[in-house]
């Protein structure tokens, strides 16, 4: 509890654009997110009163962290899950737990808690390292039919640990390396889809519409809310699904799933317990932000409305083009003059090519026209104009 | 402008709670904002990560928090008006500037202004200190009518330095401090308006819908957007005089224009050159909010739309109520758990008596529906329910 104003410090470990965003929401609660950042210069870190800089995988900075924190959360899966259960057990209020994290931290831990609980996932195997799990590889991709898509079990994010493989030759290099692997059917897919729910530690769940999310190269481009031409039925189940397993896996927080939609229904690709690029459009597209809700369910508070504030909403990612002029504070008024009504975020970090540096959204009442808007300003911030 | 963002820096003199939500949309546009705060404990000093601790007053303090700033700005009327004309003059760029400025901090220069500008105002006179002031004041109440409205020229807000009078004599002791004072009709009103714009160097004006004031005992307690059955022309009007005004009197940044409606027109009551309680219902309410508004004002970037998002709004400011249980924490779990769809914004201040600690939105389609729920809740917040 903060002394100065009666209402509690929320501890956020990882001080990126989740955490830069969870602080916004924090503001208006009447609190101040604290972060614990790697640098000074992460994007968080840049605008947080309440910084302590140092690493997430040490146990001894995570619990100098905690002191002072009525719950501490993350903005990321990178905290080793013996360190979140060490300091729950330490006394410590942590959402979400260990237990709960570890199915966003392990692929294979995920796919077997979920082939548990009757979800449907693609078809998958684990594979053992060395020649062995090569061998697998090539009997699993003969039976499903290849291509097949490698990943690593743990830390992969943004495409980042995923390959797909015509053949089982190209995964040696891979496979010899001696992570965690699985390796899973491609799923022929009509789309991907995204339910993002929240949980608290009362139970309460909230939904927000089921959104569409774009990929290019294996990374969310743009996110349509609501999901364009998803019957109620199937938006009711994406969502029953993602509350279903919020509470079956005791996540507190924000949970994304992100789903395939089939031909034989909707299949989960993967969980995310945080805030998720799938949801910022709720920022100014919802009654109650992701982010404000990940802080209500942490704290135990009621949540917030998901109702939607316009008919159609579309979120594009802002990824780093060629570095070249203009700068980007030349780009960002050109964006202004050219799009009134879209909305910026900026997330504090230098221009690298595909570095994701902030995200734009667009709301309106039909959704072609403000995918429209909102890619074209993205590209422009990206980009710095028509080249 | 800031190396590590390549994005630029507004420092904004005061850090209450305009500062506050004006760091929130900072973030959003890549920025973080630096502010010059009386104490470490103001509410943006709580939650920013720029922080210059010093005294508004000082010349010395005032250039040093300046230094490395794009543009300096203000979230009150209380800086010398000799000194932000000696900041700009030492090459600082400052908006609003002291020319513009000193129409919203001293009310005998704005009136004066505003009468050569042709613009309706309540009768008026300056008053000379001692027995001549005394003898004006009761010759103006005697043409005017009984009771007059006596007022500080500066300094005065939240009905603080305002002085509803019955009779000359219940003045003596206001007149005998020597403060500037001007005395003026109390006007015969429907009710109170606001106009809230904003102005940038380039001379681009934007304009949101205007809006219904409620005041109770000075303060504002309730904002209503838009202002319930005000004519289309009335409210064109409005806006086009407070469009007019922000060019006539060079002001950039955020202008609002407190506004008289009375049986003979529109009169001008207060201007403020800065974020206004009456525009807190643009963060939810319009596409563009006063802050992000003021912002881009500030540092002539092009202005975003002022498109309301809600057919209805209401704003009601959280007075604190007395000091008793249950604490602020429990009161917004039970807030939260009543009103989902409200909106909260806690400023970071301790709860005393008749203090804005806060306010509270509500949208919706119908204005006495949102009216009903945003005064509901406030009232929850601040005195901690039924009693």
């Amino acid at each position: 509890m903060d002394a100065r104003t009666g209402l509690p410090v929320v501890g956020m470990v990882g001080a990126g654009q989740l955490a830069r965003m969870t602080h916004q929401a924090a503001i208006a609660l009447g609190q101040s997110l604290r972060v614990l950042a790697g640098s000074p210069e992460d994007g968080a870190a840049l605008v947080a009163a309440d910084v302590v800089v140092g690493d997430h995988t040490s146990y001894d900075d995570l619990a100098a962290f905690a002191a002072g924190c009525d719950v501490v959360t993350f903005d990321h899966e990178h905290v080793p899950n013996e360190l979140v259960r060490k300091l729950a057990e330490s006394g410590h209020t942590v959402y979400p737990s260990a237990q709960a994290l570890r199915y966003a931290q392990d692929k294979r831990a995920m796919r077997e808690r979920l082939a548990e609980l009757g979800v449907p996932v693609p078809r998958w195997v684990p594979l053992a390292p060395g020649a062995a799990g090569l061998a697998s590889l090539a009997a699993f991709g003969d039976e499903v039919g290849w291509p097949v898509v490698l990943k690593a079990s743990r830390g992969g994010y943004d495409g980042k640990g995923v390959w797909v493989l015509p053949e089982a030759a190209a995964a040696a290099s891979i496979v010899d390396a001696g992570i965690p692997l699985i390796v899973e059917e491609r799923v022929a897919l009509r789309r991907e889809l995204s339910a993002v729910v929240a949980r608290s530690p009362f139970g309460q769940g909230a939904a927000w519409p089921v959104v569409e999310t774009v990929q290019e190269n294996g990374i969310c481009v743009r996110v349509l809310a609501p999901a364009p031409g998803l019957p109620a039925a199937v938006a009711e189940q994406a969502q029953s699904l993602a509350l279903r397993l919020a509470g079956a896996l005791g996540v507190v927080g924000v949970l994304a799933v992100e789903l395939f939609e089939t031909g034989a229904g909707l299949v989960v690709n993967e969980l995310a317990m945080r805030p998720h690029n799938s949801g910022h459009w709720t920022i100014e597209g919802a009654r109650t932000s992701q982010f404000e809700q990940h802080l209500r369910a942490v704290l135990d508070y009621p949540l917030g409305s998901t109702a939607p504030t316009a008919p159609a909403v579309a979120m594009a990612n802002v990824l780093g083009g060629p570095p070249r002029p203009p700068a980007v504070d030349e780009r960002v008024h050109h964006l202004m003059a050219g799009w009134p009504d879209v909305k910026i975020h900026l997330y504090g970090k230098a221009v690298r090519p595909g570095r994701k540096i902030g995200h734009v959204t667009a709301l309106g009442a039909d959704l072609a026209t403000v995918t429209e808007r909102a890619t074209a300003a993205a590209r422009y911030l990206a980009e710095g104009g028509p080249h």
